[in-house]
């Protein structure tokens, strides 16, 4: 007997059809002899109305608010999955943040799971021997008690954080899509699917931009230790493939140089020009923009043509470019910089691996390989396990497969 | 400054246009200086739609899974109502029933609040000036913590129960018509609107078929003396009328007689032909329907034609009628009557008025009037302060209309 942890986005359960498929899915795994805590998204389309009416009814809405709407759909889901399941004769309950309860920081509409209290559903495998089925993406925050929502694909972390809690042998993460894989195949029609991936790959490929899981969960798994599964909610529930595992380093054999090309359309491009070059300049310029909650990502500092002064480069988040220009525009008194110049259309593409650790050159392969294509790099940045460039966006799908060809990644 | 509760039911927020008309209506409560509660229903079609779904998962669901499914409409009302509170800028937050907490027996789908704690939302009055926006309908059950529903039109009574716990000066509800009537407009084109009704009358009218008010919000509101007005939240909001208040007895100056005529097509009947005529043959009857939860209305025993045995006809809901004869039948050897007649197509009509208690013959001018009419009277019940009598469906406006002019109730 293992204990274990499904969870099931929105698109497996975007109907009640689907859901009655995805209680074939708990069923086996009951019938295996599991203990199952399954969690679950709102079924697909209903976050996004709940978040048009909030938009509706107040354009400057409260997150607070925002959060006590939003997170209804997954309360929906959670009770209708219990019913279907009780209806094909597995017990099962649902379960809402608050009753469990998923304790979280206050930062509404993108919360931290601070705690979550495993001894309900334990004591409802034990006692009750039922299947507990939580909503997703959603806690209260310890102190106020009001409902927090962990923001987009929160519902991974969720399942991780319980899966954390109650002990599990195991996390299920089912999706739309059977595993991670190499790169997205839309763009790499040679892509492949990953039998494992290490914790710190997959948590750069989430952050770098392959929508797989939310990075907070991964981030939870590696701390945890958790063995989190990515697979298909639309294998056949009688057959299912095993998907991806994501898996501490060590119990990967075969360890590549290179696991996996992720790209982010994410990213907008800002430039300062003829920056007084003086101690301090930097941070004046990048403060400000932290304290405005604005992620800065790449940095380059080229010296001008007027050798007096400094060019500075960096990216962050499209959303955030408009308000990041404002904020800089304001303090341009201050700092002395000569202009701003921008960009939005520009793509980061990168490399990921733990097998770049112990090989050199790994990167620069790969910037003569672009410069090959006739590819330009804007920016540069590099990690231990990791590089991204950022490019023009027009040559994202060429600079994709152009990496996974050269680290051999193409499916033979 | 007064303290008052206002409920919205579903087609006063069906919308974000129509939240924000409600928005407009509390601020202008809250401009005159008043502490504002608001109870909302959810969004007009929300309700039926979860239900369908509950249905869909699984025909004979799990009523706690219902509750917590059901539930969510409201809560998605109310953080929209509380954001639309906030874009004119009026304080306000919103409360789940779990928040306050509002507690309730274990009847789940038809729970009855035990007990509302008034602390927090006073607290958000006195402190953070704040209008309490509550989800109606809900509660949880004050052991298991579940999620429960206080059945169709429980907002209602989630409405007056707040106003108690806070002890409001007023509670008002807001409808889609602009009162309580002497009758359903809709038969009786001379039908009045009331500008007061009694407490006891407003019970009758609400248990004898009136479908505007939750007939346990009346009990409520009789018992813990809550001024509630019946109102129409389609007026100006700048400029809306009074409606109807329903008070105590001595609140009303001018009593009539009668003081509204109502109809219930939701009876069937059920006759019971040559019952052995000894004693505890009633209880022997009676009793499995109570225990089945049936409620059982009117009853007439009338000697049958052999005289050695008696006819026993009464009145069921039409939900219960199948229930109820299959009960009797199993039960008919133990019995032992002749056989078990029912009728479907039979309407309960019903006239109210406190004045009745000191004026005799009332009931009698009706059945007269009624048989003038060729009407005939299937059977009847009375009390202190209404007569019923229960026909064939299809004189339904016909004797609503006589009973209606009968006791002075046309506009004139």
């Amino acid at each position: 007997m293992a204990r274990l942890v499904m969870k099931f986005g929105g698109t497996s359960v975007a109907n009640i059809e689907r859901i009655r498929n995805v209680a074939l899915h708990v069923k086996r795994e009951v019938e295996a002899g599991h203990q199952v805590a399954v969690v679950v998204s709102a079924m697909s389309g209903k976050t996004n109305e709940l978040v048009a009416w909030c938009k509706d009814a107040a354009p400057l809405y409260d997150q607070r608010e925002y959060d006590a709407v939003v997170a209804s759909g997954e309360l929906v889901t959670a009770g209708l999955l219990a019913m279907a399941l009780q209806n094909i004769n597995i017990p099962a309950r649902s379960w809402q943040g608050w009753q469990i309860p998923i304790l979280t920081s206050d930062a509404h509409g993108s919360a931290r799971i601070e705690g979550v209290d495993g001894t309900a559903l334990l004591e409802g495998f034990d006692k009750h021997h039922e299947v507990a089925v939580i909503a997703g993406f959603q806690g209260i925050h310890k102190e106020t008690g009001r409902v927090t929502t962990l923001g987009r694909g929160g519902s991974d972390t969720s399942a991780v954080a319980i899966a954390a809690a109650i002990g599990a042998d195991r996390c299920d993460i089912y999706t739309d899509v059977d595993g991670v894989y190499t790169t997205d195949p839309r763009i790499v029609t040679k892509a492949q699917r990953l039998d494992r991936v290490a914790f710190e790959e997959m948590l750069e490929m989430a952050s770098l931009g392959a929508k797989v899981l939310q990075v907070r969960s991964v981030e939870l798994a590696m701390v945890h230790k958790v063995k989190t599964f990515v697979r298909s909610s639309f294998d056949d529930p009688a057959n299912p493939q095993p998907g991806t595992l994501i898996c501490d380093e060590e119990d990967i054999l075969e360890q590549q140089v290179v696991t996996g090309i992720a790209y982010s359309k994410d990213e907008a491009q800002i430039t300062l020009r003829r920056v007084a070059d003086k101690p301090g300049v930097a941070a004046a310029i990048f403060v400000p923009l932290a304290d405005a909650n604005i992620n800065v990502d790449m940095i380059i500092q080229v010296v001008s043509d007027d050798k007096a002064t400094t060019d500075l480069t960096f990216t962050v988040p499209t959303a955030d470019f408009e308000r990041a220009k404002a904020i800089l525009e304001k303090a341009k008194p201050a700092l002395g910089f000569g202009d701003i110049q921008g960009a939005t259309n520009v793509v980061k593409v990168s490399a990921i691996g733990i097998g770049m650790r112990s090989h050199a050159g790994v990167a620069a392969k790969a910037f003569k390989a672009l410069a090959d294509k006739g590819i330009n790099i804007r920016a540069i940045t590099t990690s231990e396990i990791k590089f991204s460039v950022l490019i023009d966006a027009e040559y994202t799908e060429l600079a994709v497969r152009t990496l996974h060809t050269l680290y051999g990644l193409d499916k033979v």
